[in-house]
């Protein structure tokens, strides 16, 4: 089962919707237009962001109708016309979209999906399309993280009690995994994305017994080959952990294996060097050390910098709804818009400067060097292509290019006129671009504490647009 | 349409599942427990927590049984036997549940929700409890907060396209109104949930056009009542609100009344000003001022002792994400369990003393003064009523109860041996009695920076019995 993205048609703000009855009015709904999807900033202080979600938009773009139901409402709502009911009636999405691939790195004001269609279409798809990449690329990066304090070490994500409702966890679950966590506990997740699920038990199972070694010896006997023991019911060192080596050695007797112990509470770093030694003393080199417990890619960092003999961290809360920063700030933003058969640039310019935006059809290059590490990216007018000479940076400082670089193109064709044509790869494809995305950064960017800045660069010629426009508007202004 | 909680029933954590299986094996499966939900900590420093999400879990248990197709793909597992696919075919919740109702306010330590049902069914449904009730108690009570902070102004919820996942965004619309918002942009939740939906216009509304006035003019002319004018696109005080004014004065010839505009960058204390003066000096003292752009309920507060002259507010990200906070840490843990038709008390004691937990059957008492402002909360015995006398905080420390207090039960049942027994009231209801609410607790309380802690004190009874509780299980560990 996947879930239906069917209904999803009103799941977009009001505005959305009146903004398209005067579209409709003024003649323009069916106008060929241009919308960046970008952000500004880069979520937990990273250098870089996953891009994720992209799947779940080709769903929304392949089911999006309006049921009888929905015009219903919008009917009960009083403000829209009969005329605006019957284009909705009709309503299919019939433009393209270009956009980055699932895993791939992106950067602050590159447009990472670009969506070209009839003007009503574009606007309407806006609201979703934000919640959906906004949200799955914050844990997407998120999990990456995590997983490069890691070290090498696996990685699971818990998070379902504490995600932002059911969505909130099924979503935050399958970025999870593309940013690099080997399974998820939440089993719907595990169903409808194909990612392995994984578990322990709780202390209620140990407190539904007797005794804790009444508990962890039902336990070991239904799951003899993968039980992993929550040692911190009662007390981790005097309890919990000599009953989990009475189990493992009961286990032992009958040639089966303990999987693991987790650490649920207290100080992790102490705990798990006391407890590999109480385990290894008993011949139990085997049995793997499990930590949870608030854990996230500082955490983690610091427990492996004490030495921590931890082998599989569990993470729950921190990783699933970001926590140190909630929400990726993506926006969506008119580019050009036909007018009398031409295509016409648009800005935003802000009291804000950092609220404004980058006209005209474009597409993002990536440079590398020989060996593969990413260098620079480009952001060119879409019929552009920089192979060396000069380009800009935001605030217009000049940057020479040279030629040993080798560039890629980052947008791909994914809808063309309402045809789906790109070819969706499985969720493990999409992990495996992601870990080979991240391989190819600099190391200096994936510092956790103080990364280096990626350079993001604007062509010569949308650098000429940019400053014409702005002259032009400002001059318009006073 | 309400969205379907069918299929929910794996939205649970894998080891809930392989926990039952071994509850199963066992023969406990049946045996009656008594399980509560409550939080440690009041999330933003805030000195209360609006409680919400009680209607979906009503209607996940309501709903909850198992598909083939969920069968079929814990069988895919190969780790569950037959027994255990035969009980989850037959499943049913067939519990009693106790709680707090919608609106209410709760404090950390105190059982919010009591489940008592066959252990199988207590466990399983642990995840989707804690998923539903952890996420909109934090977005109802950061929404009573920003509406505290907007002193009677209207506060409407923007938050879908940063929200987390599709449902992340639709929890909290319904919890934002719940405390107190008047209504959101999102649709969807408007259609789910009777909530009004509200909105403006985009900055690429005005892009689509020429001009700014074209673009203003368009839009009052399709909806002449209700427009509200974006005026940042390119300048707001040299062109927004000049080009807002002119579309007022055409609407007032018209005697239609431009309803607001909306300031979404810069200074928003000193451009309301502005405008405000620019307005009324045009007679248009009737245009609402709208403001946006990352608010939350500090800056709500600092706008308004700056003397902004806002009359709405509308707040997106910082709503509904929780933002300083992304989740309430909400758990679920064993009180009691039934053995030869006894039932035990049962409590988890850990290396870390906040992660304890309080025993046996209880309930919740509320005391308020004859004017009816809350002053304290008294977590007894199911059994116990403490009319006066000795209670006891966390702590252990004495505190006595006198005879002028009217007490109040706080647990209300909700299903009766898996029947529905408690009339759910509207959201309108909810929202009414949450204002109520808020309304008894002390000023103290709701200061936004530094509030006043509400005691939660132990009954006497209680109190022995987590006394002697924790000295056997010490003993038993030593």
């Amino acid at each position: 089962m996947k879930r239906p993205m069917q209904g999803m048609e009103l799941l977009t703000d009001l505005y959305e919707l009146t903004m398209m009855q005067v579209y409709l009015k003024t003649g323009i709904i069916h106008t060929h237009a241009i919308f960046d999807m970008f952000f500004r900033k880069n979520p937990f202080n990273s250098g870089y962001v996953v891009f994720a979600g992209l799947e779940q938009i080709i769903d929304y773009l392949q089911n999006l109708s309006f049921s009888k139901e929905s015009i219903d409402y919008l009917h009960s709502l009083k403000i829209f016309s009969d005329d605006f009911l019957d284009y909705c009636k009709s309503f299919r999405f019939t433009g393209s979209i270009f956009s980055f691939q699932e895993g791939d790195i992106v950067f602050p004001e590159e447009p990472i999906i670009r969506v070209e269609a009839p003007l009503g279409q574009a606007q309407l798809i806006e609201t979703a399309l934000l919640n959906c990449i906004n949200f799955q690329c914050l844990i997407a990066t998120k999990a990456a993280r995590v997983c490069h304090a890691a070290r090498g070490r696996q990685v699971i994500e818990f998070g379902l009690r504490r995600a932002q409702g059911p969505d909130g966890g099924l979503s935050a679950s399958r970025a999870s995994f593309i940013g690099g966590c080997i399974g998820t506990s939440n089993v719907l997740a595990g169903k409808m994305y194909g990612i392995p699920v994984k578990g322990t038990h709780a202390h209620s199972f140990v407190m539904a017994y007797d005794s804790e070694i009444e508990a962890f010896d039902n336990y070991t006997t239904v799951f003899p080959d993968t039980s992993i023991l929550l040692v911190d019911t009662y007390d981790t060192l005097h309890s919990g952990i000599v009953n989990a080596i009475k189990a493992a050695k009961k286990l032992a007797a009958s040639n089966k294996r303990l999987a693991g112990i987790r650490l649920d509470s207290g100080d992790l770093a102490a705990l798990s060097k006391q407890v590999r030694k109480l385990l290894d003393g008993e011949g139990l080199e085997y049995v793997k050390i499990v930590a949870s417990n608030d854990l996230d890619e500082y955490r983690v960092d610091e427990l492996l910098r004490q030495g921590a003999p931890i082998d599989i961290f569990g993470v729950g809360t921190r990783l699933a709804t970001g926590y140190s920063e909630s929400a990726l700030s993506g926006v969506y933003k008119m580019a050009a818009i036909e007018k009398d058969g031409r295509l016409i640039p648009k800005m935003k310019i802000s009291d804000e400067m950092s609220k404004g935006t980058i006209p005209s059809r474009k597409n993002v290059y990536r440079y590398y060097t020989t060996n593969n590490t990413m260098c620079f990216d480009i952001i060119c007018q879409d019929d552009e292509i920089v192979l060396d000479g000069d380009v800009y940076d935001i605030k217009g400082n000049r940057f020479t290019v040279e030629k040993d670089f080798i560039s890629r193109c980052m947008h791909i064709p994914i809808f063309q006129n309402g045809t789906l044509v790109y070819a969706k790869p499985s969720i493990q494809e999409i992990q495996h671009h992601c870990m080979n995305s991240v391989q190819s950064l600099p190391e200096s960017l994936k510092d956790l504490y103080s990364p280096a800045e990626y350079q993001v660069y604007i062509s010569p010629g949308l650098f000429r647009l940019l400053e014409s426009m702005r002259t032009a508007i400002h001059n318009n202004i006073d």
